[in-house]
Parts: structure tokens; C-alpha cells; sequence
């Protein structure tokens, strides 16, 4: 557990609801009744066929170090709204749950459970904002950074927006979920520092400017990094000034120590035709070994079209459009009760909606990925009851959810189970993986997705086919809701 | 300076690139330079006119507790990149330099200074990214909130969405943002405690959904806060269900008990047509008093729209849309090099682009407001050299900057100050103002501004002039490099 101790108590960061209807719960009583929880989400970002899950460490950092202080129990006693014993109760809170969680790095569908919460119903509630808040945002930005990277086609990405991002742990924590989805490298210091997430960066146009000449400042940066020596070639002109000024520095200062230039980077004007120049420039003066960095608001279609028109590079930073998620900045993911127990037996619950996609799935679930025996390749996935028991399963018939009909049969496949056991009555029980291993995996199973779910551009809708049991429990609560 | 303590350290919260520009300079003894850095933007978020500078204290926080530990210093030494001079220096980091700063509140505009730094160039190169983080965020979110509140024309807002901000500070500090944007209070506990936000929040689905009916739910909740009853009655229906199980509770249980109902809120469903409804129903049953709160994926172009429709509406709640800025989630605003000083005198600089905007306004400026003696309304802002001396201005000519010939005059003006002395010598001499007095600062400046320039569609451009030497300087710079 000391691994996880943090500096910072966040505990009262929580939505005030959470805290009158514990306190609620506590004044009739019923506060241990046992509930079951989903945090599911509707739609992928940016009409994507698929999202990444991430955030599981960071909450399980959170319930590691969940413990109100006394000035944390004073302010709620000043609101006058709590009861003593729901504060007393407060300040010996303890997580007693069970939590079950995909791995950090899954490829992850629409409504599907990816964190499951069976819980004393005040402690399931107590946790809600800090679930959704760790998980909404380190999905959305693993998503975000695994598209772009992606869409470089093996080309290193960098991840530049500190300055950018939407507050101190945006900058950070939007590091590691960044180098999960695959990005190489962040700008963030911090991040190489908490997160072992490797940080890169050369020199700003304030040092350009800051000398007389570009091509002094070149040969002063180049003095003391001739090991390390990228510029930054763009801040008078690229192609009139930059590179050639770069190439007399390499020639003058770094060869003669001993060393091969590293890069050149590029954050302005017509990437692709600029690149192509300054490659040749390079490439004729006998530096075909030193890289191309571009940078300027890329993101996956600018970077798409820049590789589509045969751009010269080598590695992409990227910044506010990676860091904030730019063209769809919300992880909508929702934390739904779908179960309560009563006399020891869970009633399924359903929250209705007039919109038809609104109405979630009921009851305590497992979550399955069908997976093709031989290949590993993910065909869809499969929602059963809790205890069901699929072990055996080596066939399976699948359909479109919003065509029924349209039917596939699957041989030679396993059921896959997907929710790890990270908490059991209170005590964590997962081995979190260190960020390399959540890394590898996420590159592993994203390429073990259907191509067609894998694109950018009206992708296929992927399988997400519920076990008859589930669907009976949830047709059969529609029918009684109806009456 | 004990007011500004924080358990965090956000020391390495920055780009690498500033710790090996710092290492050069140290490398080549010229890190006392002198030199002024501007923090600027180039657009408003939204094509709005205008936007809302915020961050300061927070920037100010973050100086006071700059401070690299020797575990900082020793993750650098592990790099290999950096001198041990460097280091020692790091270890003995003291801002000494000087900042100037619009005050938190104010209505901005692109292409001027809101901040200024001069300072030794190490220092003012360390602070940057920080600078530019706390200010980016705040500025984004305050802007955003307060175009959402100047939508609901006097209705409250609540901000609603910790949940799905980008982090944690993004949920507490962005709360704080909005806040001063105009919103009156938050979902988020952590921000009433660290930064005197009211709190507010009473029920979630999840309550409703774990009690037998609809009617045992609200009955409960109303047992145990009869002072403060307010209802979520949306979760099976609205009109068929809710209000009507609400109304039997207010009967049955707030009155007996001496006290009038709070308020009911509708998360779902057409929610203008729904209000007009509920409003009926309770006014028909004598709760005239009972405010309707309405949410759901709310924005400024949302709550304009269902105010347009005539829905019966006390208080939005604004969740994701704002705390994300979701339509626009970047500020840019950036931090470049506008002076250096030679010989005791400093010397202009300027950043060349292909682009005409890119090109910014160079050397050491002063920002001003041209006010109206009588109205107070502010009709454009007016750069100058810093050492120009404006205070006995009473009449102007100002120009459009896009169409030059395009000339107003105005008279019994004057022209305000508005970069103010934050640190002089590395000490603050700035007293902040607390979150009431920047709030209400806000919004009296907003309604300052032409409104032709708060209009959220197609807004008129506010003027920002440059002094007649201001203008010299950079056309002389200009002249220069083209040469």
C-alpha cells in the first residue's frame, strides 16, 4: 500500500450528491445494503469503431489513500446538512467492496461494464466521482494519442501539450495515457518523472531569437549538446536560413567532436513540401541519418495527409489536439446501479429512458471478448449474467444488435473474460502492470481488432451480443416497467 | 507567503526543453541576461469577441512554492544531459525577476500582453510552461462559463462536471474558473473547501432506483432534508410520475414538518416543453416557490434555445460542455520573447512568420483601456512602448486595425492601466483579491465592453491600437529582417 501513497488527498473531491444521499442512506438505514454498480460508456469519441481504457491505477491510488481529515469532516459539519453519525462514519471510512475492472489498455466498447463496483451501497456512491473522473479522462486521451499514433504509420509521436492541457494533471497524468495509447515521448517533465514516461526536448524560438544570429545561437546549442544537437530551423526561414545554418553548425561544431547530429525540427509553414527540401538538403551534405521532427496543431488527419503527400519525417510532436483531446474532448462515461441484493439474492435494475440508447443493461455482469482460438483475433463481445458459466463455450452464433437477423457462427473461439478482480472485500488483489507492460499490450490488442473497426472513417460497428440469460432479465424489466 | 504553501510540487511540471535551453545558457554565462517575455493569445475560443483572463493566483502559488528537491535534481543528474552548475543552480532557484498581469476577471484581447515577464532569461525561460498551463486553462474555462451564464440571462448556473473534466485539478480549479466566469455554484466539494465555491448537489438516479417506488425514494430523501428537498424527478417519467410522486411528498412530508420545498430537477426529455408542464403542475398545487432546475448535456446554444421557447426554468445545470469548454477546448495563448537587454538599454524582438497573424507585437509594452470618462465603457486597448507616458491622454484617434483608413475619434477618455505589478525583484507586491471581489469584478467589466463585441454570433472586432512608436518599432524590425 505505500507504493500508492499520494500527497495529495483527494477524497473531497467528489460531487456534493454523493455526500447527502450517503448521509441519507446512513438516516434510514441502509446504507450497507449491497449494490452493484456499472461505469459504462455510450458512444467512442470522435465516431471512432472502438475507445482504450485507462485510469485503473490512478483509481486504485484513490481508494488507497481514501481517508477524510478532520478539516475535511469540519467543513462538512459547517454545512449543517449531515448527521454526527454519517461524519463518524465518514472518518472511519474504509473501502470494504469488490471491484472488477478491464485491464488499462483494452481496446473498449459502448455498453459494456468496464469497471464493476459491488459494494455497500454508501461506499459504491462515495467513489462515483473519482471512477468517472480517473477513467473518463485517461480514456479519452489514450484514445485520442492511440489514433494519432496510428495514423503516423510507424513514425514516433511526441507528446507536446503540456502548456496546452486543461490544468496540472491533464498536463501529467495526459502524459501516461498518451504513452500508453503509443506516443514515444512527452515534453512534461513531471510525467518522465511519476510516470517513467520517457521526456524529450531540444530548444524554443526564444533561444533563437535571444542571440544575434540563428547561426550563432545554432553553434552555441550545439557547443554544449554536440552529443544531442537538435534545432529548431523555422524561426526566420525554414529553408532561405534554418537548415543551411543548421548544416554549417553540424559540420563545424558537431562532427568535429566526434559526433552524428540528432534532428531537426520543423513547427511551421507547408510541413510536407518543407520537409521534402530540407531531407534533400540534408541528404546531399551527408546527413541522411539525421531525423525530421514536424510539429504545428497536428493531429491524425493532418498527420494522415502530410505522410499521404510523401512528407520527409521521421517523429511527429503533437500538442493541444492530443492533450485535450481537441475534436471531441468528453469521455462520456456513466456509473449506473444495475443490481441490489435483498434477502441475499441480486434484484436487477434498469434505468429507463425515452431514448431507446439510454436504457442500459441490468444486473451483475461479465464481460467476454470471443476470440478466434487460433489467431487471437476479438470477433465481438459477449455480456452474460455473473454466474453464468461459459468456460466451455467453443462456438458461438452472433448478431447485429440493430439487426437481429443478420447472424454470424463462429467455431474454434473462447470466451475471454475481461473484468479482472481488483478489489475483494476492500483488499486490492491485482498486480497492476508496470506502464511499459499496459504499452505493449495496448498496441497487442488493438491490432487484434477487427481492421474495420480500426479505421477512421465509418468504421463497423463491433458485436456486443448479450448471453440469453441477460437479455431475458432485461426484456422481461422492460415489459414490467411498461405495465 | 505562508498563505500560498501547497503540498504540491509542480517544479517539474515542465517542458524539458526549458531545462536544456537553461543548461545552455548557464553553459554559455549569459543566463542573467535580461529579457521580457509576453504571454499572449491569437484568438478568442468560440469566434467570440472576447475572452476572460484567469490563473494568476494560481501562477503566483506555483512561484511561491518553486522549489527543486534533491530528488528533483537527481532525476536530472540522471539524464546526463545537464552541468553540475546547473544543477546547484536549479537547487538554489529563486524567481527574482519582475511580472506584470492583467487581474483575473478582465475581458481580453487577442494580440496583447496579459502577462509580462522580465526577468533574468533562466528564470523566465523555468516559469513558462507554467505560466502558460495556469493561464491557458482558467482563461478557456472562464471564458466558457461566462458565456454560458450570459445565456441564461440571469438564471443560475451550476457547474456540474468533475466527472468528465480532463484531471483533477481540472475539476477543482476548473470549478474556481467558473465561478468567477459567473456560475454560482458547483457539484464539486473540494473546490467550496480550497477555494469557497459554493457546493450544492441533492440526488443521482442511483437513489431513486434503489428504494421500491419512485414515491418510498422521495419520501426517505424528504424525511431526512425537509429543510432542503429538492427532487430528481426524471428517472422513470417525468409527467406521469415524477412530479406528481414529488407533489405528494412536498404535501405529505415538507409541510407538516413547517417547510417549503427547494426545488425539482429534470435531467432528460424535451426539457423546455417538460418545464412549461412540471411549472403548471406546481403552481396548480400551491408550490409557486419551487424552483425547476433543468440539465442534460447543456451549453450556451442549448439554454438559449430552450429559454427562447418560453420554458418555466430557475437554474441550469452545465455539465461536460463547460468544464471541458467542449466547443472549443483550447486556449492558445503563448509566451514569446519580446526584448532583450544590451548595454543597460533593451532591445526590441520580434518573431518573423510566413503568416501575417503569427507576427507579434514586439519589445517591452504597456497595455492600456481607452474608458470613457463618464460611462466608464471601454472602447478599444492601446499598446505602447513601456516607457511612454499616456496618463494625461483625454482624447484619441483610433484606427481598424484591418482597415486603417477606417478612423474614430473619441474624447474625455482615459487610458487605464491594465498590466499590474504582480513581483518586483522577485517579491509579490500584489494583493490578491479573493474569488468574491474577482467575481463581481468579472462581471462588471464584461458589461464594460461594447456589446456589439459580447454578442456570440459573427461579434464586431474590439479595436487594440498600437502607439504611434510602438507601431515604428515594428515596422522598423520588420524593414530589417526582410533585408
Amino acid at each position: 500500500m505505500g507504493k500508492f501513497k499520494s500527497e495529495n488527498n483527494l477524497s473531497m473531491l467528489i460531487d456534493f450528491y454523493e455526500l447527502t444521499m450517503s448521509n441519507g442512506y446512513i438516516d434510514h438505514c441502509i446504507e450497507d445494503t449491497i449494490c452493484v454498480f456499472d461505469m459504462f460508456f455510450r458512444k467512442n469519441p470522435d465516431k471512432a469503431g472502438f475507445s482504450i481504457f485507462a485510469g485503473l491505477e490512478q483509481v486504485v491510488e484513490y481508494i488507497e489513500n481514501l481517508n477524510f481529515s478532520n478539516e475535511d469532516i469540519e467543513h462538512l459539519r459547517n454545512t449543517d446538512l449531515f448527521s454526527e453519525k454519517f461524519l463518524e462514519y465518514l472518518k472511519n471510512f474504509k473501502f470494504t467492496g469488490d471491484i472488477w475492472s478491464v485491464k488499462e489498455g483494452t481496446p473498449v466498447f459502448p455498453n459494456t461494464p468496464i469497471v464493476v463496483v459491488k459494494a455497500p451501497v454508501i461506499e459504491a456512491q462515495l467513489i462515483e466521482t473519482m471512477v468517472l473522473l480517473s477513467v473518463n479522462h485517461q480514456s479519452l486521451i489514450t484514445t485520442k494519442a492511440n489514433r494519432i499514433v496510428r495514423a503516423a504509420k510507424g513514425k514516433e509521436v511526441f507528446e507536446l501539450g503540456s502548456r496546452r492541457a486543461q490544468g496540472y494533471d491533464a498536463a501529467v497524468v495526459g502524459a501516461r495515457s498518451a504513452y500508453i495509447g503509443g506516443c514515444t515521448a512527452t515534453a512534461c517533465v513531471l510525467a518522465e518523472q511519476k510516470y517513467s514516461v520517457p521526456a524529450v526536448g531540444t530548444m524554443a524560438h526564444s533561444w533563437v531569437q535571444l542571440f544575434d544570429s540563428e547561426y550563432e545561437a545554432f553553434k552555441k546549442y550545439a557547443e554544449t549538446y554536440p552529443a544531442n544537437c537538435s534545432l529548431l530551423i523555422d524561426t526566420y526561414n525554414t529553408l532561405k536560413l534554418g537548415i543551411n545554418n543548421a548544416i554549417r553548425v553540424f559540420n563545424e561544431v558537431v562532427l568535429p567532436k566526434g559526433f552524428r547530429p540528432k534532428s531537426v525540427r520543423i513547427d511551421s509553414g507547408d510541413l510536407a513540401y518543407v520537409s521534402k527540401k530540407v531531407r534533400e538538403k540534408l541528404d546531399e551534405n551527408g546527413f541522411e541519418d539525421v531525423k525530421i521532427i514536424l510539429s504545428n496543431s497536428l493531429d491524425e488527419h493532418l498527420i494522415k495527409g502530410i505522410l499521404q503527400q510523401g512528407a520527409e519525417v521521421d517523429c511527429f510532436g503533437v500538442g493541444e489536439n492530443l492533450i485535450t483531446s481537441k475534436s471531441d474532448p468528453v469521455f462520456g462515461g456513466v456509473y449506473k446501479l444495475v443490481a441490489v441484493e435483498k434477502n441475499n439474492k441480486l434484484i436487477p435494475k434498469i434505468k429507463i429512458s425515452g431514448t431507446l440508447e439510454k436504457i442500459n443493461n441490468p444486473h451483475f455482469k461479465m464481460l467476454y471478448r470471443v476470440r478466434d482460438n487460433e489467431t487471437g483475433k476479438a470477433f465481438a463481445d459477449y455480456l452474460t449474467v455473473f454466474d453464468e458459466n461459459v468456460e466451455n463455450v467453443s462456438d458461438i452464433t452472433l448478431s447485429d444488435v440493430s439487426a437481429t437477423w443478420n447472424k454470424k457462427h463462429y467455431e474454434n473461439i473462447t470466451l475471454e473474460p475481461m473484468l479482472n478482480k481488483i478489489y475483494e472485500n476492500g483488499k486490492l488483489v491485482y498486480d497492476l502492470p508496470n506502464i511499459e507492460e499496459i504499452r505493449k499490450y495496448c498496441a497487442k490488442e488493438v491490432a487484434l481488432i477487427p481492421s474495420e473497426v480500426r479505421r477512421f472513417d465509418y468504421p463497423h460497428t463491433y458485436y456486443v451480443n448479450l448471453s440469453e440469460k441477460l437479455f431475458k432479465t432485461k426484456t422481461d424489466l422492460l415489459e414490467e416497467y411498461s405495465k
